[in-house]
């Protein structure tokens, strides 16, 4: 099966404490759609300009992803430039070009309509609900979304909620969107506005799972050096809909932790690298084993 | 096995942005002793003045806690105050008053010479490592220790590392002593300077435990309400210390890592009221009921 990824395709400038570098490949969906790609074919919707180098191009088709829902548009492709804190805890976006993704209304093939699974990446929800409006009976729909639409577009949020199985954010806008202190509160009012499952990312904390009468801790992979923050949160929600998206039958609770874990693994490997370049190399068995580390260091009844 | 628990008994007033309460039995021996009762027989070295009332003394008798090593100094008791602001994750003191714990020396009792299990909690390194001068050859020493120290007792608490098996601090701590912003780099840190085995402490987001090539990352009791966070972290290291005592044979990465569970539990559980006041109705079935609710948030394989 088929995931369905939307989102905003960028080239980046990124600045840390010890690099920079410029005219990356980033944005939502070239994350998620290449964090999916390891468990799953991916169809990516999305749009770039005339400036787009065919390199990245290249790189989605070697990743197997179909690109038939990638526009192209006459100007300049989305640019963001960030700059990280001396912790990478904490950043400062220094400038946003939106560019072609400005006008960019996401227009599925007709192949696409009947994918099971979807994977909204952080766009503005009414371009969510858009791709949702296409879609004949998706299996399962995960969103993720972001501070900047919470305080922007809160209606608009809300009313994609009850389409959605899965929303996925982090710790500081799940407090921002409830305005409650505890997640575990945060986590509860979430799911009561729709979504079946919700997930909180706590960045070097791990993740919060909830689901009903059901509660998942994952903790993070202990990683030494992180190079490049940029894009975890989006290749970590891609990969957890690139594994369920290749498992059959209904999405529980069960898969959903798994999934979590397995988004949480490639996610540990993006960082190492800026961009996406640590994943061009990254192998389905270096997966499995950071995997099975998970596992000893989050198990402490049998768990050798 | 009996626990032999030294540290500071004091008298708290405690203020939350709810509630304000006084005269509550506090300090950092008095929380670990009771954490550690529910495990393991306990002995207990500290001071208290003439003003301590007879029904703390009570309960430490009713939890089976050894008290011949409690002095009984002429003058008052010990007192800190402190205030928690809205998120109840940072804290102001008010004042403290050392009263007789200014010139507290502990001193065991001959039958306290040949614990096997000690626990060092919260005081001066110095008297800590004055706690070990007297001791036989204990099987496992675990110290916990604070900010205050790192800054003014940073020698004493460099020398009192080599002679201890488990450190346990909390992450500012672990950053502050280290000078690393990595918790996995800074523990790996912490255990080169002595103890084999370290426990960062992340409030609400769990714990992280280091071993020889070995790590575990415990998650944090999902509570909806919490009530008073005050010695948590000292219940914490005392159930540890408690469970760790019960156990026989050596102590390894195994059993610590239950053992980090097991103390997570019991501070869960302790700060869902003032002082000690959820832990005199606590059961042992309690514990066990809420250690499966941890397996089951933290397995995602074969956790059922």
């Amino acid at each position: 099966m088929s995931v369905l990824v939307v989102g905003s395709i960028a080239l980046d400038t990124v600045k840390t404490p010890v690099e920079e570098h410029a005219d990356l490949l980033g944005g939502s969906a070239s994350f998620a759609a290449v964090g999916a790609s390891f468990f799953s074919p991916v169809r990516l919707v999305g749009v770039v300009g005339d400036d787009f180098p065919e390199e990245h191009i290249g790189f989605f088709r070697d990743r197997q992803i179909d690109l038939e829902g990638l526009q192209r548009a006459a100007g300049k492709t989305f640019r963001w430039s960030g700059e990280y804190h001396w912790d990478l805890n904490t950043r400062e976006t220094r400038s946003v070009d939106l560019n072609v993704f400005e006008h960019f209304s996401p227009e599925l093939p007709p192949a696409y309509r009947q994918s099971e699974m979807v994977l909204l990446a952080n766009i503005a929800p009414k371009l969510q609900s858009q791709v949702l409006d296409q879609m004949d009976k998706p299996r399962f729909v995960i969103a993720d979304t972001m501070d900047l639409w919470i305080n922007i577009a809160n209606e608009d949020l809300r009313a994609l909620l009850p389409r959605v199985d899965l929303l996925v954010l982090n710790d500081s806008e799940a407090r921002q969107f409830t305005k409650e202190t505890s997640l575990i509160r945060a986590g509860r009012q979430i799911r009561a506005l729709g979504p079946r499952f919700v997930a909180i990312k706590k960045g070097e904390h791990g993740c919060l799972l909830f689901g009903e009468g059901a509660f998942f801790s994952c903790g993070a992979y202990p990683l030494e050096d992180i190079h490049d923050p940029t894009g975890a949160g989006d290749t970590f929600v891609g990969a957890l809909a690139g594994y369920l998206s290749a498992q059959s039958g209904t999405v529980g609770f069960a898969e959903l932790r798994k999934a979590v874990v397995y988004g949480s693994v490639v996610a540990s490997y993006n960082v190492e690298a800026f961009s996406l370049g640590r994943l061009r190399s990254l192998k389905r068995e270096d997966i499995e084993g950071r995997y099975g580390m998970f596992r000893r260091m989050s198990h402490f009844e049998a768990f050798e």
